[in-house]
């Protein structure tokens, strides 16, 4: 008997992070950061495991959608699984009824993030290997085979795609020993949410500098001069070798945005982030050649591949910070690293929620081993909360990222976690919710 | 005491329409036309009556965040409804954990549509008046707070928007003589979709030219010698000066949009619509130079407003084919309206659904009598089926639609429709659901 696939559970899966005003920032003041959680059960060896990320209400809609795609798979036979990771991924982002609820965005293509993402987790326990490592050691074809090209082929063609690729592998193996010496560079937003106070920020600067961090960021957007002074209180703890990125969250309209930043220049940011609507790409490069030379970066809410080519082409983004829970996994995200490696655009991939760091890691390792084979301006975030819930969390060593060993991709939460934080019958919640 | 609103029920309504290949195209080959459906019900007076539009699985998605949303309604005092559009539609779209499923798109974005479609129901028939002539007569402020204006302002000032609205407001009553006398000009897509045989498609022709129709649409994308016979048919029946539009509903990439059109460039297309990814601006805007002076329409798919600010701005769009369903309902359909103004391009709206001819005919009548003032150029689509669902149907007069008369938004369905049509347990899918 061939090993198939026999169930999906989705699950929802909330932390009540709101009561601490952790991920506090000027668009989401209370976040209940949150996991619609995918689990693919199978007739013989590993399930797979996976996650989508949200910050609490409608977690429920993005886990009732991972139901409906993950029925998709039942009985698929596992021995097919490697060669069929691409047409997989078109075939759960192409459901022509549920395409119309999209396409390629919202809670359907959430969902389809989760539940990709559990098949990478499932194919790389199968295969013994971290995602990263997996994903480093295949060959050009099979990396372009993964992505769905369509709607990307005016900006790269296959024929430079597979050269680059090909001439990545040869090399593949110095980098590989390089990151597993040394580790990924990081930068941490944990000093700087809008939600804490001054002398909880001094506390989280100090003992971030003492553990060798550089690289901070601060929200900003809900008050000019509540920006000013926080600034001022983090280059007091950094000086002016460190690194200071802004982060708005999309609170303001293009005008204001080039317009508050002008104020905040001074504080000599690293990057701003996000500083108007995620799907205003020619907005998006208004600011950045109004306020140049501050880089503007932009990503966590992009939800496509798509979008991101014209970010790109339209020079709306000096770093790419994609979501590996809002893409639909490592198919769409392999797109995004080639078409940042096209246009020279470093990738600094989004990590400020649960699970996410955890992702991320395998992600820019590929991209160091085959793809941008650069860490110069590249910085995984790193936000220093809920890790503990996962069986293979991520190893910070001196502020940088240690590679990741264990089969799969690092998401599987422990079973109490998943028992104890369910929603809304789980006792965490039992007591909170009326 | 004050009428409130007392309760929200969701309803998954769909219609076996794939039974028969109705609104079959290159993306969409089997779609059940659906509704989820909103009823907004009160302590006194009339009840709302709202929808969003899905063509099946996943319908059911967006009833569950329509019913989320709509909890947020409860308790509402209707005697504030009128001033409180506006800030109603910031509460329904920005809800600071639902937001990050889209922001602005997907499933929790078209509950929004429906929810606010079944406010604007409520507040007209409270009124006492059809949509159309409600937004008609409201003054420029009214109108102009009614739009978020935060991701917009960047191309257009809230001066020129209040001169152009107050001096529309002086001479609205000529052009609502004209369009009670003469209706509004509508095109036919009935003959035309991809799944009809040839001895179908001329019957359909036949009765579509004996009853006065003068512009059709057909489906392209799938065969391209398939596509010029097909387009042969037609000009057999239409001649030279009737209107042939083209719809590739996103089947192509950049390059092959441009290669294919250039070949079916001599049946003089009067559009080609949806030729791309709905989200590729850009790819629109390279696909509109190289097929000049053939027009690109899109929009069925166009997520909000902000995008289409970037369609207007980059060239990408000639045509504007907003969805009445799609984006969060008269809010945000006057900002793309005045958008579509200031950039001076033509509003032909998406109504190749269930609901979505009764819903337009309301936006489409506003526009001529309040923001373009002009019908030139500007057709609204029209699909003769399941219009006997409505208790309010369209009117047909000789190819123009006949202005909607009774207080509301048109889009109340019989009871017995709402029974019948329920998934999965109605009488008519009770026999067909396994």
């Amino acid at each position: 008997m061939m090993p198939v696939i026999t169930a999906i559970r989705a699950l929802d899966i909330r932390f009540p992070t709101s009561e601490h005003l952790d991920g506090s920032d000027a668009m989401n003041p209370d976040p209940d950061y949150s996991a619609a959680y995918c689990v693919i059960e199978t007739s013989d060896g590993p399930s797979g495991h996976g996650m989508t990320f949200t910050i609490g209400r409608g977690n429920d809609l993005c886990v009732a959608a991972i139901q409906q795609l993950g029925e998709l798979l039942i009985g698929f036979e596992l021995d097919n699984l490697r060669p069929s990771m691409g047409p997989l991924w078109k075939r759960l982002t192409g459901d022509s009824q549920l395409r119309w609820l999209g396409p390629e965005k919202g809670v359907v293509h959430l969902a389809a993030a989760a539940v990709m993402n559990a098949l990478w987790d499932l194919l790389a326990k199968r295969e013994g290997m971290p995602v990263w490592r997996l994903l480093a050691a295949m060959p050009a074809e099979e990396l372009y085979n993964l992505v769905d090209w369509t709607y990307l082929s005016d900006v790269v063609t296959r024929d430079e795609i597979m050269a680059h690729l090909a001439s990545t592998q040869d090399t593949a193996s110095q980098r590989i020993t390089e990151l597993e010496a040394h580790g990924y560079p990081a930068y941490t937003t944990s000093a700087g949410w809008l939600g804490y106070s001054d002398d909880k920020m001094r506390a989280l600067l100090q003992e971030a500098v003492d553990a060798g961090w550089t690289t901070f960021k601060m929200k900003v957007g809900r008050d000019l001069e509540d920006d000013k002074r926080r600034a001022r209180l983090i280059r007091e703890y950094i000086g002016d070798s460190g690194q200071l990125m802004m982060d708005a969250n999309q609170v303001w309209g293009v005008n204001t945005a080039i317009a508050w930043m002008r104020e905040l220049a001074e504080f000599r940011p690293g990057w701003i982030e996000e500083p108007t609507s995620p799907d205003d790409i020619l907005g998006h490069a208004k600011i950045a050649k109004a306020l140049a030379p501050i880089p503007v970066a932009t990503g966590e809410h992009c939800h496509n591949a798509v979008m991101f080519k014209q970010f790109m082409e339209a020079g709306g983004l000096s770093i790419c910070q994609l979501d590996s829970c809002r893409l639909a996994s490592v198919n769409e995200i392999i797109g995004v690293l080639i078409l940042a490696w096209k246009f020279q655009i470093p990738v600094c991939p989004h990590a400020g929620g649960v699970g996410l760091c955890e992702y991320v890691q395998h992600i820019s390792m590929f991209d160091y081993v085959r793809v941008s084979c650069q860490t110069e301006g590249r910085v995984i975030e790193y936000v220093d909360h809920l890790h503990e819930h996962f069986k293979d969390p991520v190893r910070l060593v001196h502020g940088r990222y240690a590679t990741p060993t264990a089969p799969g991709y690092s998401i599987e939460m422990h079973a109490e976690t998943l028992r104890q934080y369910a929603y809304p019958h789980g006792e965490v919640w039992a007591s909170r919710v009326h």
